[in-house]
């Protein structure tokens, strides 16, 4: 595996070259309103509209991709209850090889009808307690690759993963060099780490911004830190974002990142329902942190072009949280 | 004013030119999964990303800028409980002018709302029962004419409007030349005979499809009689589409529209929920119908290139027919 630092602009790079076929080159929205509501010329990067509706298929498809033949024809392996496991299984569908994705049992059923759709082999995770521990998901994990000798693919940790999430940036900055600010979600920072080497390397003025829920702020505290602050069970309506930072994409934030803010709970909310609103798009509470930082007032966007990437649409379109009480 | 067949693609030609700089040209969406669901390939014009979040714009704003400067200076007045007030109040904002619109009391809030947004006058409709009757409407507007002077401007049943509303489908397939179907749901007709004109007049082959609910098919029996039969009190989720044809719009519909096929109220949701799954955009139920159509079987789309023309967006986020009894 590659050292953090071995992260360059040259790997984002050959990663488009070989994802270009497969992942959708997605639009940037603009919205008169929001531009007057809030002050500043917002451009929204929307890979809600993404194959599989998130930013992950990137680096899926960089993954799977990846492999040699030999290894690929015994497939790919993760552990997953939402995005990711959609969009392994169908990067892995496209290249014809099996995915086997460590599931819980009580995961969304549209979640379990993606993997489904997308011909993923659903191995279930044996758990104590409702959602099961990196532990138990580890333990699946590893009886998978035993048994099958699949590759796994990490989610965030893994330089293939974090090159693929940084062909966003690429296309983003190619279209609007003009941006003074980049906004992206971080949850296990794969994202995040992608973005701000790609903005760095492309445009070393740019600010990047992190974003995170308060109620899972160990982005901020590692941040912070200089090391990794773990995060504790986070109740956060941003199911994408309750992870920790990886010791891969730590050092890559640490290095790039210019700064790190959080938002609260409601302002997560409203950002999404005024996405929904203002724009018409389908984003998923993780792909509204951004839009909620700018509404909290939590930078300052006055004046400026600010890029925001909005993660991801796949919401569950039967509990909205302005209607129902959040789920946690 | 003109007579019906006075309206031709030149006059959506030069509505093209006259309000290109103040209207989306909207993105057309595909959806690989959908395609494979439905045997056809799908191609949907995005009239929820137009501006004020409905295709009316486009006529509002036709109809705004053909006024002689005498003309506009007093002013345009319109009636409408939702899509028609938001539109020409954002045309009239545009050029200077004041708006007027009688709406009545009981509009959702929101529509209110965005009438407000985009600086209209709303004059209160007196009314003996919670939704206005037309005669009640026509006094509203009558007084505000005799008041201000203010130009009318219809929401289907004038020619600028319709050409108007026909740069939608010029733009459609100028993009996709390749269509065998094009779709438009049918209320007033105002966007069908637009889109049947344009389409008939520059790709002769494709078929023109107009789709209604069967809780509203005065566009379908009047087709079939030949004459106009009015829409009674209508209950149908899909509220843009309650009113009946116009005597401009039907002759031109008569002429140019190879078919209406209804559907059921169910369809319509099942529709709507579809588009925001798989799409992941906001389309309120109006704009839903075409899908329904296909989705019901309501005609024969394998194999086909469809073109769909989503016709709005402007959703009630807080009362998703999915959730919640619908709203008649």
């Amino acid at each position: 595996m590659h050292a953090a630092n071995q992260i360059s602009l040259a790997q984002v790079r050959e990663a488009e070259q070989r994802i270009g076929n497969y992942v959708h080159r997605t639009p940037v929205l603009t919205s008169a309103s929001l531009d007057r509501q809030t002050g500043a010329r917002l451009f929204f990067k929307c890979e809600n509209f993404q194959r599989a509706g998130v930013f992950k298929t990137r680096g899926a498809f960089n993954s799977v991709f990846s492999l040699s033949d030999a290894e690929a024809a015994r497939g790919v392996v993760t552990s997953s209850s939402g995005n990711q496991a959609a969009a392994l299984s169908l990067a892995a569908r496209t290249r014809g090889i099996p995915a086997y994705i460590a599931m819980p049992k009580l995961a969304l059923p549209s979640k379990i009808a993606a993997v489904r759709r997308y011909g993923g082999n659903i191995v279930w995770v044996d758990a104590k307690e409702a959602v099961p521990t990196s532990e138990e998901y580890e333990s699946a994990a590893a009886d998978i690759r035993t048994r099958t000798q699949a590759s796994p693919v990490h989610p965030y940790n893994d330089p293939r993963t974090i090159a693929g999430q940084g062909t966003c940036a690429l296309e983003f900055l190619e279209a609007h060099p003009e941006l003074d600010l980049l906004l992206a979600p971080v949850g296990g920072g794969g994202l995040l780490a992608g973005t701000a080497l790609t903005a760095k390397a492309l445009q070393p003025a740019i600010r990047t911004i992190g974003c995170e829920p308060e109620m899972a702020d160990d982005a901020q505290q590692s941040f912070r830190a200089g090391r990794i602050v773990p995060q504790l069970a986070a109740k956060t309506i941003a199911d994408g974002l309750r992870t920790s930072l990886g010791d891969l994409t730590f050092p890559l934030i640490a290095r790039h990142v210019d700064d790190i803010v959080t938002v609260s709970e409601d302002a997560i909310v409203d950002a999404m329902r005024l996405a929904w609103q203002m724009l018409k798009i389908i984003i998923e509470p993780s792909g509204a942190v951004p839009l909620a930082a700018i509404l909290e007032r939590r930078l300052s966007v006055a004046g400026k072009s600010v890029g925001i990437i909005l993660s991801g649409g796949n919401a569950d379109l039967d509990n909205l949280p302005w209607l129902t009480p959040a789920r946690t």
